[in-house]
C-alpha cells in the first residue's frame, strides 16, 4: 500500500457482472490495469416462466476474456445469492477464493460436492486482515448479517477506496462474535473513500433493524408458554446465530433437540467443527430417538421455513415425512419471514398446519439480517464516500437508497444505481458508465449450464400452457404417397378419451389438407408441414380456443 | 312465514359447495326439505400448478342431482368469486338469479358475453326485500364492501334464521349509499338466530378496517403534492367508490380523466348507466385526446394494480401500450394491495416503472374491503347466533375467526370450521356434519369446461419442466422390419443444434433396443414402446439428469 499514486491516467474498473436487477446473482468485477478481483460469485433462482430450470448463474465471459488479468474471488459471506455459481464457475476459471472461516467451511461443502476441492485454492482471511490481489489489495470488516462470518470489503486502489458492505446490519449486541466494526468504517472514511456499494436490501425500511439477540427473549416466552407441547420451529438453515438461540432456550427448558432437513444438518455441523456454533452435550439427539422422549420434552429445528415443497417442514405438514407427522398439541413457530414470491407457498404450509391441530406461530419470531435506513445512514455518515453505487436488490431498493444518499448530501450526479454489465470507471476527479459487457445469465438445468436458453425456454411455456399435438405420417420418398398415416398424438391437450370426435375430426382434416398437398405435386416437406399447422391449428382453435404446438413429423420410407 | 314451527324433524341443511379451502370459488346450498337456494356463484383463479388453466369453478353435480328442488341463485355482491361461474353453472341449471341494482348489472354484461341474458330470469332486489325460494325466504340486508350494493343474506326457514355476510366491512362513513345496517343485524339477533355464516377474510388482523372515505384525503394530498405531473392510478376496476373518490379529486385539480382497460371501461359503464357513479360532465375524455392536455391537468385511471402482465399498466411499464408511455414526470400511484400471490409480479412492475424515471407510490394508498377482528365482533354480538360458521377464507382465516367466536363465548361445539362438500345439518336444538357431497373443481381451458382433469395437467408439468422427447418410427407390418426411423424430435429439452452428438446417441441406442426388440420376434407395440422409454429415459438422465416426456410412436406400413 505504498504506491499511493494519485493522479495516475489508469482509472479502476467497476464491473457489476449480476445482481442489479434482482435480488441474487451477485457478483462485481474490480479492475485496475493488470489487475481483477471479483466480488462474490452468488446465483438467483429462477424466475416464474423460467420453467424447469433449477437455478440461474451469471455470465462471466467478460472475466474469461480476461482470465489473465483475474486473481482471485473475494466472498463476503456464505449465502448462495453471493457463493453459489462458484462451483460452476470456477470450472471455467480456476482462480483463488478468499473468504472468512464459515463463509469458507460453507464454500468448502459445495466444492466437495463438485469435486473441486482438490483442485482450488482457498485461503481463510479473519477480520482485519488485507490480502494482495495484483495492484488492488482488499481488506476484510466485520460486520452482522443472518449468517456469522459476513465480512464488508475495504478495496484499494492506487486512485482510491472502494467500501463494499456486502449484505450486513447494524448488530450492536450479536449472538456470537463481535459488533460491526463501526471504528474501521470511520478510520476508512477519516481517510477517504472513493466510492460506497451499500446493500439496498432494506433500503425502502424506515428505521434500525433489531438485534438478532431480540429473539432470545421471543423464544424463551414461547417455549414458556407451550410448556406442555412438542415444538418445531423452521428457520433458515444458515442462520447460525438463530439456531444457537434456539438451542440456549431448548436448554434452559430442558428439552432434547432433533434437527431435520439436508441443508439445516450440513451447516450445523460445519458450524460446529469450526465453533462458531456451541452445542451442549446431550442437547441433540437423533431423529429416531424422539420416541423415547414425551412431547413437551422435545424441539425440532427444520428446514421449509419457505414453503418450500420438498423441505422437511412441507412434508410433515402433509404428512408425507418418514418420521414426524404433526396433529394437534404440536406447536409450529417460523423463525422467518416470507421471501418475496414465496408468500403463497408459505400461507399454504401453515393452512395445512392448522388444518392438522397444530398451533401455528408466524408473526414477530425473526428479524432481518439487512440494514434499514439509519444503518445505511450511519455508515454513510462514517464512510462519506465521494460516490454512491447501490447494490444487492431490485431497482425500488437500489432507488430508496440513492434517495437516501441523496438527503445525506452527495450529489446527484454522483450517485449511480448501475446495471449489470455498466462498466463504471472512475478515479478522484470523475467517474462514468464508459461501456457495457455482456451479462446473459445462464440457465441450470440438471446438469446441463447453459443448453437451456429462450428457444427451449418458450417451448416449455408453450407445452405447459396448452400441450402439444404430434401429427406423424409416412411418405413414399419416390412417389410421393402417403403410406401410413396421419396419425395424431396429444399430450397435454386434452383428456384424450373423452375427444374421440375432436380427435378424429382433426385427423380426417389433417388427412385433407396433406393429400390435397401431394395431389398438387408439392414435394417441400417443410411446406407440408406448414400447412398442416396451419390446418389444424385454425381447426382446434375454433373448437377449443386453445393453441397447443402442433409438431408434424413426416418419414420417408 | 307464518309457519315457524319448531320442533319440526326436518333439518337445514348447510352445504358449501366451494370456498372453504381457498379465496375465491364461493357458493353454498342451503337446503329445507324440497327447497334449495344456492347463495353467490363464484370462481377461482387457478393454482401455480393448473398450467394453461382459466379459471376454476365449482362442482356443481349435488345441484344437478336434486335439480328439481333449486329455486334459485342469491347472489350477495358482485365479485368474480362470487359470481364468476354464473355464466357455466347456468348452463346446465337455469333457475332465477337474485341480486342487488349494481350486483345484477354486472351479472348481466356476463351474461351478455355468454349469450345467456335472454334465457336466464333475473329479479333485481333492493336492501329490506325478501324473497321466497319455497319453504326458505331471503332478506338482504345493506352493508358495506369494496364494491357498491353488497349484501348481507338472512335465511329463514321453519328451523330458524342464518345469517350470512358476505363480504363486508362496517363503514359508518361510505363513499356512497348506506353504512351497513346494523339495526337490522340487531332485529335479527334479538329474534334469535340460529348460525351467522361470517366473512373471515381479515379475521387475522386486529382492530377496525378504515373507512373507504378515509382515501378522499389521501389523494387529495397526492394530488397536491403532484400538481405538476401526470398521474397515473392503477386500482381495481370493481372498486367503484375508489373510482368516484379519484374523479371528486380530479375535479378539484381541474384535471381530464382517461379511463384505461377494458374492465375499468366496462364497469364505470355499467356503474354510471346506474347511478351508482357521478361523474361530471367534462371530465372524462377518450385516451386519444390526452396529447390536447398539459400532462399536469390529466389523470390515467388503468387496471393493472395486481401486476397482471397483459393489463393496460404493465403495458404501459413495458412500452408495450399503444397510446400511453410513461417516462420521467409520471407519477403513478397504486390504490391497491398485492392479493397474495401476485406480489412478485406487482413488484416488478414497480420496478419497470421506476427504471422509466416515473416517480411510483405504492402504500397506504388502499383500505380493505373486509371485516377485521373488531368489525366481526360487532356483528357477533348483535347476532348472537347459536352457531358459528367461518366462511370466505383459507383455514387460517377461518380458525382466526372460530378463535373469536370462541373469545366471545360461543361453545366450542357450535362453531363449526366446514370443508367443501360438508353437508351440516341443523336445527334450534343440534348441528351436525352428516354427510359430504361430491366437490372436485372444474378446470376452465379456453372453451373446454371439464375436459382438462388431473392427467392433463400431469402431463403439461411434466412438459413444462423438461419437456418431450418424440420417438417416430415406422414398421413393416407383415415383417415386422423397420422401414424407417426412429427419428427423435424434441421440444423443450435442450437446444437441438448444440446438441448433434447427444440425439445420435440416443437416436443410436433407440435403435439398437428396437432392432434387438424385432430380432427376437417382440410384436407387442406396448411393449416396444416401453423398451424405448426405458432405454432412452436411463440415457437422458444419466447425461443431463433430466426426465423429459418420452414419446414413441409407432406406424405400421
Amino acid at each position: 500500500m505504498k504506491k499511493k499514486v494519485k493522479n495516475t491516467d489508469s482509472r479502476l474498473k467497476v464491473i457489476p457482472l449480476g445482481g442489479l436487477e434482482q435480488i441474487g446473482l451477485n457478483i462485481t468485477a474490480f479492475e485496475y490495469e493488470d489487475s481483477i478481483l471479483v466480488v462474490d460469485c452468488g446465483l438467483s433462482f429462477p424466475a416464474d416462466d423460467m420453467l424447469g430450470i433449477d437455478l440461474v448463474i451469471p455470465d462471466v465471459s467478460y472475466l474469461l476474456e480476461h482470465s489473465d488479468k483475474v486473481k482471485g474471488f473475494v466472498i463476503t459471506h456464505g449465502h448462495e445469492d453471493h457463493i453459489g455459481a462458484l462451483p460452476y464457475v470456477l470450472k471455467m476459471i480456476n482462480v483463488p477464493i478468499y473468504a472468512t472461516r464459515l463463509t469458507m467451511g460453507i464454500i468448502e461443502n459445495k466444492l466437495k460436492e463438485h469435486d473441486l476441492l482438490a483442485t482450488t485454492t482457498r485461503e481463510v482471511v479473519s477480520f482485519g486482515q488485507t490480502i494482495e490481489l495484483g495492484k488492488l489489495t482488499v481488506e476484510f470488516i466485520k460486520t452482522n448479517h443472518s449468517i456469522v462470518d459476513a465480512a464488508a470489503l475495504a478495496i484499494h486502489s492506487p486512485v482510491g477506496t472502494i467500501v463494499h458492505t456486502g449484505d450486513f446490519k447494524v448488530d450492536y449486541t450479536p449472538v456470537f462474535g463481535d459488533a460491526i466494526d463501526l471504528q474501521k468504517f470511520a478510520e476508512l472514511g477519516k481517510k477517504g473513500v472513493l466510492a460506497l456499494m451499500c446493500d439496498s436490501t432494506n433500503a425502502e425500511r424506515p428505521g434500525f433493524t433489531p438485534s438478532e439477540k431480540t429473539l432470545g427473549k421471543t423464544f424463551d416466552a414461547l417455549f414458556q408458554e407451550h410448556k406442555d407441547t412438542r415444538i418445531i420451529i423452521a428457520t433458515f438453515a444458515s442462520n447460525v446465530d438463530r439456531v444457537q438461540q434456539i438451542i440456549n432456550t431448548a436448554c434452559k427448558f430442558g428439552r432434547k433437540v432433533v434437527v431435520e432437513g439436508r441443508s439445516m444438518v450440513n451447516i450445523i455441523d460445519t458450524a460446529s467443527k469450526l465453533e462458531c456454533l456451541h452445542i451442549p452435550d446431550n442437547t441433540l439427539i437423533d431423529i429416531e430417538m424422539l420416541k423415547n422422549y414425551p412431547d413437551e420434552q422435545t424441539v425440532i429445528i427444520t428446514t421449509g421455513s419457505q414453503g418450500e415443497s420438498m423441505a422437511a417442514l412441507s412434508r410433515m405438514a402433509s404428512n408425507t415425512h418418514r418420521k414426524i407427522s404433526i396433529g394437534p398439541g404440536d406447536t409450529v413457530i417460523f423463525s422467518s419471514n416470507p421471501i418475496p414470491g414465496n408468500e403463497k407457498a408459505v400461507t399454504n404450509v401453515i393452512n395445512e398446519l392448522l388444518s392438522k391441530g397444530a398451533d401455528v406461530i408466524f408473526q414477530d419470531v425473526h428479524v432481518s439480517g439487512h440494514a434499514c435506513q439509519e444503518e445505511i445512514k450511519l455508515i454513510y455518515t462514517l464512510v462519506q464516500p465521494k460516490y454512491a453505487i447501490p447494490v444487492h436488490g431490485e431497482y425500488k431498493h437500489l432507488k430508496a437508497q440513492a434517495n437516501i444518499a441523496k438527503d445525506l448530501g452527495i450529489p446527484k450526479e454522483n450517485i449511480f444505481i448501475l446495471s449489470s454489465g455498466d462498466v463504471l470507471e472512475l478515479n478522484d476527479s470523475e467517474a462514468t458508465v464508459t461501456g457495457k459487457v455482456p451479462t446473459d445469465t445462464i440457465l441450470v438445468d440438471g446438469l446441463g449450464v447453459g443448453d437451456v436458453g429462450n428457444v427451449v425456454l418458450r417451448d416449455r411455456q408453450h407445452l405447459a400452457k396448452d400441450g402439444i399435438l404430434i401429427v406423424v405420417l409416412s411418405l413414399e420418398e419416390m412417389t410421393n404417397q402417403l403410406l401410413a398415416g396421419p396419425e395424431i398424438v396429444s399430450r397435454g391437450f386434452v383428456y384424450v378419451k373423452e375427444s374421440d370426435e375432436l380427435m378424429d375430426e382433426a385427423r380426417e382434416l389433417a388427412y385433407d389438407a396433406i393429400q390435397s398437398c401431394l395431389d398438387r405435386g408439392q414435394t417441400d416437406w417443410g411446406k407440408l408441414k406448414t400447412v398442416i399447422k396451419d390446418v389444424l391449428g385454425n381447426f382446434i382453435w375454433k373448437k377449443t380456443k386453445r393453441r397447443p404446438m402442433i409438431l408434424p413429423v413426416i418419414m420417408e420410407i
